[in-house]
């Protein structure tokens, strides 16, 4: 093994790297047999024989560090959020344009299909995702809206995005993968609308 | 194996019997194989080693064939066009309580359930999935619509169902799976009659 360690990037001390490496290769493990809801920063932690604090060191939250462990470059546990808090007027229409203008880069339509097929095709895995929706985006959506059924309009948004990512990138029916961003933000924009302050 | 086979029901001739189980059989290889637009009645038949007539005297179109191999008894590709080509004033509603009523009953569901898992989850079943919706539901809603855009139209009231189905029945996100069909129904329902006719 050590001898075929690749050279080191970055100039990091070396258990450091050594570290971060460990606790992701945990992370992977751990949020893979547990699902999200399962999985805790200390459980990752004890799993990769470090301390917890390490973990938060390096990583933060356990959102950061599922984050890191899928690999996708894009927070939406942090952007969503941000949105729905952000003016009124278009909140529908920034929420689609956001996730569409993602998953136009090749690289996170990519992971993000591989995560959608792993998540959904799988009894073991799905928890994994759904356990990430629920804390993660529904549940601060539903603190950002503050209203009694606060939860269940989070949870309709996240039905129609879920829709939409899959019946245009994972099944790709002909109408939805064809048809422009600005169609589609146009059309489903108010459905999300609708569905947070309605 | 003939020592061994169960007793037939219903008295149907042994020979029909025989080529009805080939038949579907051949059918849920070649769906399985060749997707549902790569599968043909003819392709099905031959592989059945039976006459293409045998196959459309016993089941039908391909749909019909198609809704016999993957077992589920129901017939959206039937009931769908016709609650949208039923009374104006509340199809979107009608069509979301349809689809509900329906996962509600457990044969149902679970078959449903297998069926978007194994269809998303692999690269070499969605084309099973897609071409049906396409073919058998988009199409011949659009169709009933008969306006310009009638396919992304279609299209985007399969994307709010499947994201509705997605996360009630296999992600069961708990606002989700605990909301009454009443309810979900009452704010899916509107989502749905925009995207036909508005």
């Amino acid at each position: 093994m050590t001898e075929q360690r690749a050279p080191r990037k970055r100039g990091r001390p070396r258990g450091g790297s050594d570290s971060r490496e460990r606790i992701i290769g945990a992370a992977v493990d751990e949020f893979g047999e547990q699902g999200y809801d399962g999985s805790t920063v200390r459980s990752i932690a004890s799993r990769a024989g470090v301390d917890s604090a390490l973990v938060h060191h390096y990583f933060g939250t356990k959102a950061d560090l599922f984050a890191e462990a899928v690999g996708i470059p894009l927070r939406p546990d942090i952007d969503v959020p941000g949105i729905v808090a952000g003016p009124r007027g278009e909140v529908g229409e920034r929420l689609v344009r956001y996730v569409l203008e993602a998953f136009e880069q090749p690289d996170i339509r990519r992971r993000g299909v591989m995560l959608m097929r792993t998540a959904i095709g799988s009894r073991l895995t799905t928890p994994l995702l759904a356990g990430f929706l629920a804390r993660e985006l529904i549940g601060k959506i539903a603190k950002t809206l503050g209203v009694a059924d606060a939860e269940l309009r989070a949870a309709l948004v996240a039905s129609q995005i879920a829709g939409l990512l899959l019946t245009r990138y994972v099944l790709k029916l002909a109408p939805m993968a064809s048809a422009s961003v600005d169609d589609i933000v146009a059309r489903v924009g108010p459905t999300v609308q609708r569905y947070l302050f309605e």
